[in-house]
């Protein structure tokens, strides 16, 4: 009933077009030629499409089970797996050094997309394991690295990340799990983590678990935690499996969604560590991850978008309801298709419209994670911090909204678990949550990525955008009144709130805390806007040399006038809510309510 | 863990202080003197927060079974609907004519809220019943008011809406249903209908049906549709159970919430019916009951978000994560409570001042229809009748968007089903849909209302609100920049969208039917701003005279200014929006999706 297709033609769009990869000096995007890129675009969406998306809604229904303490994933698990890791899905952007295919990480960001559209529950054991081989690869001994990457990158083994803790989420100060030290220079890890995914399962062999800990007579709080590679199942010196480690699967949670990946609170009983990193330094390694864990959140807010938009323009076509105002389009059926209605066509557009900026938004990003890791560029390090809370946190918020205004074209079929609907808005919505929920994306944005080095990156971006504006000013002019002119009105709404807070918050910091997350949303219109003027200079182009596509970039230039139109003004509203200040937010003390 | 407790003194407050029950004119509001109310409301209250709150994660996690032919509702729920029935709760704004109380339909909605807010799936078997009583009560020959009304007013039978059938939703017109006349004054009723709420169930001993059908050889469309009395058990002459009718339980929808009420297929095998009303004139007979009904949505809505609201608000003082930036609130705690966040105290203000504002427009919307219905007044019928889609439609949004912010405020905990924090949001979700879609509600709002007798009822909005300007102008200078001024922007911005509507709407009738989303939320919204500002100026006239209870009125302006400063901007956006027009939303064709 419901299907899923990769968008190969947009993806094609923004890495030829928009980003133009095979012009950047970026090292390895001149690999990036189209033939390839579309093939294995292609080859990806086929395996999605055929293979990940049948098993999404099995994976809701069955969920995961624990019998005697051993986690079974959903039927059909085990076998997708196999195929995606013998086919070499999990290697693309890994280092060759350890059996990757040392291609840039906006390739994987593509691949991934199309996963987490097609199945995040699934996708995730992958993620998770990616996640595990850039903190080993990043911060591990070239024993360790020899040791545990080759089969993390091929899957064989999958990783988790162990940081929360019953009374710990956010403030990891607090984590109470211990590491003592051995003679032999391993650490028994005591402790409880929850809300581990993929904590356990039956996909892999062995698992290897990341897992935040405090070395007793270490410093307090976050300063004293230390990252401790923790495998399931202990590794022999000649690479063989040994021992089953002392760690347990405690509980399996029942979630409101992603019901196909196994969420575990897990019991370590005086379990073998081994230190990774420095001691005491565990929350620098983590952060050097963060960047890429976050955007891979916020793909997996707007992929759910992706799917649920695609599902809900096939039913507004097939279902038949009303009449179209300006006269039957439908003659030989009792009623029209409901796309002719003018609010589904709203809901449709505003969709689309967000769905393809993020995705731009997304790919961008990638990009500039690649031109930090493969070209060392600082500039674009510090450009892709400021705007990795963004990318989370906007992207989840609105990617979650979308997939509410999908299942609403549905009218009561989008409420019944049986059409698929439901899954995307509660799959959509842990991306909200986990990774740093998006209240602390936006406290992350204002309170360390906005003052960073004297404002410097935030000011780099308003450079950015006010170089796009100086140069494109002549492209014709619809391109001004409809792209230029809404962007420069938001650009300025941004700058304005940035204004505010460097003038109100020193006489009052909250007056900075109380507008952070419209602060972020409005930060997050701001870049899609921009996006959405790459991608309509890019169609102009197109359109204006030889093309037999035109109807792609016209779709293009339409969806971008409407996110301009229909979207950007809300930088108004949050620029609004930012300047009413603090007062009124905390005028009413806790007591009061 | 969770828990409910029932808002009385915030109703207390909007009957007395607010609506003024007292001194109103309606026939029986001189009865609801505060002291019969206030034991009234919390007598409702103990049973909602002691019998139907406790049940309420037990009907989500147990669902409904149909097990040969038969539903069986969760754990609890027959003998908790024993006692709401025997307490006589299901009676309180009945016609004493049949075993009513007589009350007024207000006091019915203040504690419906209470259902609604303890426990949703619950609350909908004595729900529909109400439905079905007003449908006959208002329809109904003398001798089908005797025979069914009794019994559903103490809900010893209970009652259903039969409307959707697998092809036809919104589109009334495409009912395929047939009713064939039968020579002894009955009809055959065939066919099936889908997504009937409490379409069986073991509560009570008899259900009754009301279904639409059409009659062979009536007139096309809705014009040719009929409504049905159709009863699960014939009733014979002396009142007492006959024969089972021939209609039976073809599925039980899995739903993504409201899981404690049985959703079913229902089919109809030639079961014997009842006409009710006149013969094509069934649609005339189900707007009757719409303004109620929707009404008793948008309810719906917003108690789902208080439910939510309450428990985020008593897990934000709970639970101890990071410190208060001005300094530890908590010395003796490893963290503060995370009230002392401003980020957090943002989210509370917004569900709170979304929530008591609810609250008070939806009892002004059930004052209207008392005065319409208890004291015949036209004026408050049509004004009620505009705002009925605004109650709905925005009240079901919104307060899902608070249910959803709610659930944010417990980090991953509001993910696991154990809490109970996403239960509010699956269940709030439905309401956006049933009883007309919201799009449907925006559809009615500015196609049907806004022109009725051309323009009458929104013009006379418009009046009240200028009155309510102009006779509080001289209440003190905070009132007016606090309530005042950011009202007669807001009521600005309402006139310019209705002004642009009239202007381009009959060059293109378009450009208001892609508007009608966002007039929907622009009307919603100054609606809320003039309940605020009514509420701020009788908590000021508390204030004024002598009080003991400042803080709640002091709590009240605290949280009326935050609506005004914080959600009222939201009215520019939304004018943004709609001046934008048809043309992009329409730009692209339905193939271009």
């Amino acid at each position: 009933m419901s299907a899923y297709k990769a968008p190969v033609r947009d993806m094609e769009f923004i890495f030829n077009d928009v980003l133009q990869v095979q012009n950047s000096e970026i090292l390895g995007y001149q690999d990036l030629d189209n033939e390839f890129l579309k093939s294995i675009l292609n080859e990806a969406g086929k395996i999605c499409s055929d293979i990940l998306f049948p098993l999404n809604q099995v994976g809701d229904s069955q969920g995961c089970s624990l019998e005697n303490g051993i986690v079974r994933t959903p039927e059909g698990f085990k076998e997708a797996f196999n195929k995606i890791r013998e086919d070499g899905w999990t290697t693309i952007d890994c280092d060759t050094e350890y059996g990757g295919q040392g291609l840039p990480y906006i390739l994987g960001t593509a691949i991934g997309e199309m996963m987490a559209s097609s199945n995040m529950a699934f996708g995730m054991y992958h993620g998770l394991t990616h996640g595990a081989y850039s903190a080993i690869h990043a911060h591990g001994t070239d024993q360790q690295k020899s040791k545990y990457l080759p089969n993390l990158v091929t899957c064989e083994w999958t990783g988790t990340m162990n940081l929360t803790e019953p009374q710990c989420g956010t403030d990891l100060g607090l984590i109470r799990t211990k590491a003592e030290p051995q003679s032999d220079g391993t650490y028994k890890i005591t402790g409880q983590k929850i809300f581990i995914s993929a904590g356990d399962h039956d996909l892999s062999e062995n698992i290897i678990h990341l897992v935040l800990a405090k070395i007793p007579g270490g410093p307090e709080g976050i300063k004293g935690i230390s990252m401790f590679i923790v495998p399931k199942i202990l590794v022999k010196e000649d690479g063989s499996l040994g021992e089953r480690n002392k760690l347990s699967v405690g509980k399996l949670e029942d979630k409101m969604g992603i019901h196909g990946n196994s969420t575990c609170v897990m019991n370590y009983d005086g379990a073998t560590g081994f230190l990774i990193g420095d001691e005491h330094k565990g929350m620098r390694a983590m952060f050097t991850m963060m960047n890429e864990a976050r955007l891979g959140v916020g793909l997996q807010g707007y992929s759910q978008a992706e799917v649920a938009f695609q599902n809900a323009t096939a039913y507004s076509k097939d279902r038949l309801q009303g009449r179209n105002f300006l006269g039957r389009s439908n003659n030989e059926s009792p009623a029209d298709p409901i796309i002719v209605h003018p609010d589904i066509r709203r809901s449709l557009m505003d969709q689309k419209s967000f769905v393809e900026g993020a995705r731009a938004f997304t790919f961008w990003g990638a990009q500039l994670i690649d031109a930090t890791s493969r070209s060392d560029d600082h500039s674009a390090n510090g450009l892709i911090s400021l705007l990795t809370p963004v990318v989370k946190g906007f992207l989840t918020d609105k990617g979650f909204e979308m997939t509410v205004q999908a299942q609403q074209i549905f009218g009561g079929h989008g409420y019944i678990e049986e059409w698929g609907m439901s899954q995307y808005v509660r799959d959509a919505r842990i991306a909200m949550i986990y990774e740093g929920a998006n209240g602390i994306q936006a406290l992350d944005l204002v309170g360390r990525k906005l003052p960073q080095d004297n404002g410097k990156y935030i000011l780099e971006f308003f450079a950015l955008i006010a170089k796009f504006l100086k140069e494109n000013g002549s492209q014709g002019e619809n391109f001004q009144s409809d792209f230029l002119e809404p962007l420069s009105k938001a650009i300025s709404d941004l700058q304005a709130a940035g204004e505010y807070f460097l003038k109100n918050g020193q006489k009052n910091p909250l007056n900075v805390l109380a507008g952070s997350n419209d602060f972020m949303h409005l930060f997050g219109y701001v870049c899609l806007g921009y996006m959405w003027a790459r991608m309509a200079k890019s169609a102009l182009n197109c359109l204006s040399s030889d093309t037999d596509d035109a109807a792609f970039y016209e779709a293009k230039l339409k969806t971008g006038r409407y996110y301009m139109l229909r979207h950007l003004p809300a930088t108004s509203l949050h620029l609004a809510r930012i300047r009413s200040g603090s007062e009124c937010v905390m005028a009413l003390e806790p007591d009061g309510f």
